[in-house]
């Protein structure tokens, strides 16, 4: 990061703002062709959890290319200002870094899919097999996370 | 697309959610790591344009491969249900392909700074030259891109 002056090094905050985001942003890479998608998620111990159809262009990229990386913001507000130099955002964001893998254990998959259901207020474990069967989850121990903005 | 029912076809409707947008996504990859950051951007004419500091890791990347992925997305709403599998989010995304180049010419840039500016409802021209000295601004022109969400 080059603006050292808006880093936030508190994890707990970082934590929390990755708790706080509505969904996440996903970027995978194939050959050197970037991809970016909106995804649902859920956070538990370093780890980012998300669900997916079993088949489709992510699936398939990260089959290939584990190597993720995931983008969290919260807190959006356009700042006006008289110079347009001036204006700006205020924002908290965290990037993390990962590799992506699947879970194929049922008992995994159930439990993925509650850290889930968890971050947008859900009770969760009402997960049928034939469900489980067609629905990819996917586990990405995060290895580096950083944040910035407001702190 | 995998969900084709989930297809926005109607190229105004295309546009309308990138206008919508307040901020976008910018995927990049080095090598095969992909890489993504939440941008204030402006968009014409099929070309969405973006400015940055002069350094950094953004712009190292994008000088060395400047293939890059773009998201839009608007209208997010979470849709609780009886039943786990029956939740989601309704939402519009675009996601859109293209190259990247750096905007060089001092009146490309003030003129590119605008089309960023109108974005966030600002009138521009106001940029000395001193601060375009300063400023990257990039132009990625679109090459592909496609809509998803709610029609």
């Amino acid at each position: 990061m080059r603006r050292k002056d808006k880093e936030i090094k508190d994890k707990e905050l970082i934590e929390q703002i990755i708790q706080n985001a509505q969904i996440c942003r996903l970027a995978l890479a194939e050959g050197d062709q970037p991809y970016v998608v909106p995804l649902n998620f859920g956070y538990r111990d370093k780890t980012v959890y998300f669900h997916s159809a079993t088949q489709g262009r992510k699936i398939d990229m990260l089959k290939n290319n584990p190597k993720v990386c995931l983008e969290f913001t919260t807190d959006l507000e356009l700042v006006r200002a008289e110079k347009s130099c001036d204006w700006g955002q205020r924002f908290n964001c965290v990037i993390a870094f990962g590799e992506a893998r699947m879970i194929e254990d049922n008992d995994a998959k159930r439990d993925a899919l509650d850290v889930i259901m968890a971050h947008y207020g859900g009770k969760g474990g009402d997960y049928s097999d034939g469900k489980l069967k067609i629905t990819a989850v996917i586990a990405v121990k995060v290895s580096t996370m950083t944040g910035k903005g407001l702190g």
